[in-house]
């Protein structure tokens, strides 16, 4: 029988390490020639395969793929589409299996959080219902660290690296001026349902009364008051104070501080910002001068500054799920196993997909300090591993790093459009 | 005669290199023990000096001193505090006269920019009329490079490197999620006068097309139409687009637009922020969704990312300073000249502090391309040499760099308060 060709999708916000998963399922693929087709890809992920636009990463040169390891963003593409239940959009389900079958698909690998694990789950179902079988294997990516079983998700060690590095960098600042200047520093960071990005900040502490001194997570309602006593405190006792907050931080009535209905000048609707919300009450109820920063989308392309175990498991997983599919697999998720906290151990673990889809893992409340504003002891041993170790892009004579371009060539389509 | 007390001063905003600075000048210094006494600095910059609170560097370690060399913020404390004209500000020059005698300082090294140098010049001639003469030496630093003579100055190339690294990165995220999400991207970046670090953003440009496909220098009004004409044009052509924009960008009555009167829904006045004011005029006109971010203090303390030309220009800079103490010179600065650059080439030079001191250097508007939203190639040739090589602080185990904390250790006081 022939061998089946692979297809592989990225799925949702892409991370600074999406793109290493995609190098060590496609290198181990190209090791597995006897018995693997070819690793297609979808042109901005699922999108492309309704669509028929598959690429085909047999074109890209070894160098190129190598490359991936160290590209941030997704080199394939991304979307945000989710796929309802089978019954809702059972066409979509249906041409998906179309796709397969025209380009001899034998094995599909999303890449993405809960709700791609959800799509892959069903995907295999589908796939059996209608008599073309396709092995599904999930492959976990998510800077929000929100997917369960997995002991953490590719892509959130470094943001959170990131993270801890910029808000010790930016309070070094703070501090070296507050005499005479801004006493005040906040910086914005993702992370709206859960506070896993924000408590990485607290990696920054080394010790006790270091930055950041405040953080605000979604988890909590923000108590103004209490905040405002603390910020307060710190300036007292430090000169200054840094707070790190969630993008998702919520007042005592639920509604996000970020979504407070502010208008610019011009009448413009503002989006986002919570950070300037925070800072704009310190300032008012404190009269501190402050400054702000928010990070956006820096935080998750920042490739730059990646930590290298986060590396590592991302390229792992990718490896780990050419190896799911040539054991006859389907219907599962690599997922990593922590062993040992210190020193940091880990391996390769699988999942079944049903179990990771759909469920969000919530940040233990044990994470968070008792008054609601830093991470506790246990929180620190669980994330620092994850940011340990550094694992550089190349850089080129012009001073940037060396990020690759495929060429991302289409294969030709066989189907007529897809109309849904 | 006994060997003269040397006294540094960090002074202004800080950069990810103004210590290495502070490093290049101690370690020189402490080469030369024959002929200079110890190396004091102002704690809190020139505040210090008033308040006759001196640093004794000379109980540091000599690899806290090396360590230096990477760690971000002004390891003695900065101040923003601008000492007028002698005949306006006469208690506080001679004031710090009487603490330059009373420590047996012979030689005063003013690490700033063009205020810095005025002040540096200034106190050169109050020491000689005041039958104390002391030699003032300007030290370089500025991260807005608008330092005249001098080709370019320290903590600007670092500044250049993580933006233009930051919108490389970050395009690349949203290049690969514009076909279903975020087609407009916007990165505000200092340079409150002058465009320079704006300007760097473009040098992630490495071909045609390349993002950033909008710059918005403060040197030019922003022309809102032909903004939205050129953002249009980038997503139809590319997808998406991505828009640095400096912190400066005013309107065409001269105001700024960060200070365009937002308020909050607490009814608090909101501080700064161009980008979501960029960002909610293209989603408005034009419909597509935004994201931005507001580097703020991150972009001028992110050592993680340094440039190695800029890290051994601050050493070099401080090491010069001490070889023109040592060579009796008074009222000078030492300088970046530039030799060539392909390949880029330099040697450190020196300018008349009268020369530096209250003169702006604007960027040409030759080096902003004529539509006025890019640079032009000469920009490029100056900018690029600056932001290349990369110099890594080295990480601990806990993967954070390892920035050191001084002790600190203040001198003890021999006069009265200082009340002007």
């Amino acid at each position: 029988m022939a061998r089946k060709n692979l297809l592989y999708a990225q799925s949702g916000g892409v991370t600074p390490v999406i793109n290493a998963t995609a190098c060590g399922l496609i290198e181990e693929a190209r090791r597995h020639k006897d018995r693997l087709g070819k690793v297609y890809a979808g042109k901005d992920g699922i999108l492309g395969i309704l669509n028929e636009e598959l690429i085909d990463t047999s074109k890209e040169s070894k160098a190129d793929i190598a490359a991936l390891r160290h590209t941030p963003g997704g080199a394939f593409g991304s979307c945000r589409f989710k796929l309802k239940g089978i019954e809702e959009s059972r066409a979509q389900y249906e041409r998906l299996i179309e796709v397969f079958k025209a380009h001899n698909i034998g094995y599909f690998f999303y890449n993405g959080g809960g709700d791609s694990a959800d799509t892959a789950y069903k995907v295999s179902q589908i796939g059996d219902k209608l008599g073309f079988p396709v092995q599904c294997i999930g492959v976990p990516k998510t800077i929000d660290n929100d997917l369960p079983i997995t002991d953490n998700c590719p892509g959130f060690g470094s943001v959170a690296k990131y993270v801890a590095v910029s808000i010790m960098e930016a309070s070094l600042d703070v501090e070296s001026m507050a005499s005479s200047s801004t006493k005040v520093f906040v910086l914005e960071v993702m992370g709206r349902h859960a506070g896993w990005i924000a408590a990485a900040g607290g990696l920054a502490q080394q010790k006790k009364g270091d930055p950041p001194h405040v953080i605000l997570f979604p988890e909590l309602p923000l108590d103004e008051e209490a905040m405002l006593q603390k910020v307060d405190k710190a300036v007292k006792t430090h000169g200054y104070c840094s707070i790190v907050v969630s993008e998702g931080v919520r007042d005592k009535e639920g509604r996000f501080l970020a979504d407070s209905g502010r208008r610019d000048a011009f009448g413009h609707a503002q989006l986002g910002g919570v950070a300037p919300v925070i800072a704009g009450m310190v300032t008012a109820k404190l009269g501190y001068k402050n400054h702000w920063a928010v990070s956006d989308y820096l935080q998750r392309s920042a490739r730059h500054i990646a930590s290298e175990n986060d590396v590592e498991q991302a390229y792992a997983m990718g490896k780990a799920a050419i190896e799911l599919a040539l054991q006859g697999k389907t219907g599962v998720m690599p997922i990593v196993v922590r062993t040992s906290s210190k020193p940091y151990r880990w391996k390769v673990g699988e999942a079944d997909l049903a179990r990771v889809a759909n469920r969000e893992k919530m940040m233990p409340r044990s994470f968070i300090a008792k008054d609601g504003f830093g991470i506790t002891a246990a929180a620190r041993r669980y994330l620092e591993p994850l940011i340990q170790g550094e694992d550089y892009p190349p850089y080129g004579r012009d001073g940037l790093p060396k990020y690759v371009r495929l060429k991302n060539v289409l294969v030709p389509q066989k189907l007529p459009p897809f109309n849904p």
